[in-house]
């Protein structure tokens, strides 16, 4: 079943389902994205370590990344990627991209001044300077960075935020939603909504009713896995994820483990991002099909097997754990590398497997 | 002109020679290596940032690479290297290999207890623990690290040092060398003898009239660049190097820049090692064709060219100098990748250069 997406030269195509789980592709100006997908974070214009070769090398064949918006705004600068004729072409990356509207890094990373219902106003976590950033401002910076989808301009309270706090937070984000919404965009740019409410079932729901009917072209669940406990976080997807549109994607932002993935595509989520793969990769921490491994360990330090026997990436393939180790320790470069490419690789695999088995037992759409 | 060398399983081959300059091939059981060569260097069982695979791409193609003794002695130590079945196995490295004997390292890094004839006790410079290197135990590493060219292990005086150091030194030096010239070697493990003697001309050719009788695969020239005029490391070079036996390799020890290389080869020499491609990559500066590039540079901001627009590494082929600055300016691991990816080339092409106007303007052999 395929569906178009209101901005030409975007479609979504259900290829099975199992219960609320979903085998899609998202069909994008810069390639098909099938899904579930997990896409990594390429938080300043680079995933870090990584060249778009590798990348794009099966089997990890990332098809979409992530660009954050407050990382790339305040450097290397709009200027600079405008000359590059947007991120795209900066980065030297010719598959999708999808970019992150700030708000979440300004309300974790930098020093806020202000935030009204116009916007926030904050000082950079790099060199102090202010700068103030609104739905309007957001859609600006994406339409430069030129992403294939972008995203709505959202207040992100954290976990632990009171009623109140909750409640203007979500009128703000849905005004802010929709400034987004009719801002305007690159061409062939999609916009996503996101859905916030926190822990509370009834908040979420509430939420999407204000968010829904302004027709994105896919849906996000934004505030979860900001330090809620686990069993909420489950529960709010379970409750909700299979009530946004069934007809467009999908994304649970920033989440999360495997085992979160799995949740996630169980109650009907299709898109996935998280730093975890790359950045615990970088502190030691390789995913396996087995344990995890820890790779310091001294368990490591003679064992001349790879990180995980049955995986085809590149590291297993040519390097033993006893060498990246022996990286690690001496903080070498190349061990980020290969422990990025590893990781990265084992995301990739993961979804697909539970792609395969949507398609392989559950219905064809 | 093939001549075997003592080893069994290498054989020098000179192709053409142009005044002192040759263009050669060293045959090894690892492969051959066309000469002029310049071997990136791998301190701790990595050329640093870089995958094997990348090393062995044209045109980067990197026939032989150095591992450091001293440093791969202390970390990750020799059980760990011997459990790999040593360095070629443990790196993921199917080429030749020279190793240095860890002498420099001592006396440049480690903290000097006590220098006597016998040998020299050190202490780490990552932990502080004590050790003692003397010729055999120099072999000894060498041999479990299984290089295709294991070095004589000498004693490195300061460039600076007085003349009763420099000669007790060379006395060691050739005393160590007949002790490394009958230690136990790995099969297919070639031995190069070092002369030393600082800038001091008649120093030099005793100390080579020392250790050219005792038979070496190949010979280096030790103790220079190590804080001398560049004048007088010139001018040693275009006394001395010719002199050495002209069916051998003939090795420059840690030189140099490419205008050294340069004038290295026109004096004979046959292999050179260096960090400063890979060092300076890493610290911003990238060697072109034209101008160094000093990639932080307000300059480099919004240029969207290559580094070089002649040079055909993936980096240049791919990344422009805004994209190179940006990610040296947020730190990003890539920047390091792509800029030693780009200097290593360089290298390699400035000698290939070097090494074709040899074959044809010069004389076949």
């Amino acid at each position: 079943m395929l569906t178009s997406l209101p901005t030409p030269g975007f479609s979504f195509e259900i290829v099975a389902t199992l219960g609320h789980a979903r085998a899609g592709i998202l069909h994008t100006p810069h390639g098909d994205i099938p899904t579930p997908v997990f896409m990594p974070v390429g938080t300043a214009g680079t995933v870090k370590a990584m060249t778009p070769d590798e990348l794009r090398a099966p089997p990890l064949d990332a098809r979409i990344i992530l660009g954050n918006t407050y990382h790339l705004y305040l450097r290397p600068g709009l200027e600079v990627i405008e000359a590059a004729g947007g991120l795209h072409g900066f980065a030297a990356w010719d598959r999708a991209i999808l970019t992150d509207s700030g708000g979440y890094q300004v309300f974790s990373l930098a020093a806020i001044n202000q935030i009204d219902d116009d916007g926030v106003t904050f000082r950079s976590h790099i060199d102090g300077s202010e700068h103030r950033l609104t739905p309007e401002v957001s859609m600006q910076i994406q339409r430069v960075l030129g992403s294939d989808i972008a995203m709505c301009f959202d207040e992100c309270p954290p976990g632990d935020a009171d009623a109140q706090v909750h409640e203007r937070a979500l009128a703000r984000t849905t005004a802010w939603a929709k400034r987004c919404r009719i801002a305007p965009r690159a061409p062939g740019q999609a916009l996503f909504g996101i859905v916030q409410g926190g822990i509370d079932t009834a908040r979420r729901l509430r939420h999407m009713a204000e968010i829904l009917p302004l027709d994105f072209d896919g849906h996000a669940l934004g505030g979860l896995a900001v330090g809620e406990n686990l069993a909420d976080t489950y529960r709010i997807l379970d409750e909700v994820a299979h009530l946004l549109p069934a007809e467009r994607p999908r994304y649970l932002m920033g989440v999360g483990t495997p085992a979160d993935l799995e949740r996630g595509i169980l109650a009907g989520i299709d898109m996935f991002d998280c730093v975890m793969p790359t950045r615990n990769a970088r502190n030691g921490y390789l995913f396996t099909s087995g344990e995890r491994v820890n790779i310091p360990n001294a368990a490591n330090r003679l064992d001349m097997g790879p990180v995980d026997p049955t995986c085809p990436c590149a590291t297993c393939k040519t390097h033993s754990r006893a060498y990246l180790r022996h990286l690690y320790m001496a903080k070498e470069i190349l061990y980020s590398r290969l422990a990025t490419l590893h990781n990265l690789t084992f995301y990739a695999r993961h979804v697909a497997r539970l792609r395969e088995r949507i398609v392989a037992e559950g219905t064809r759409a």
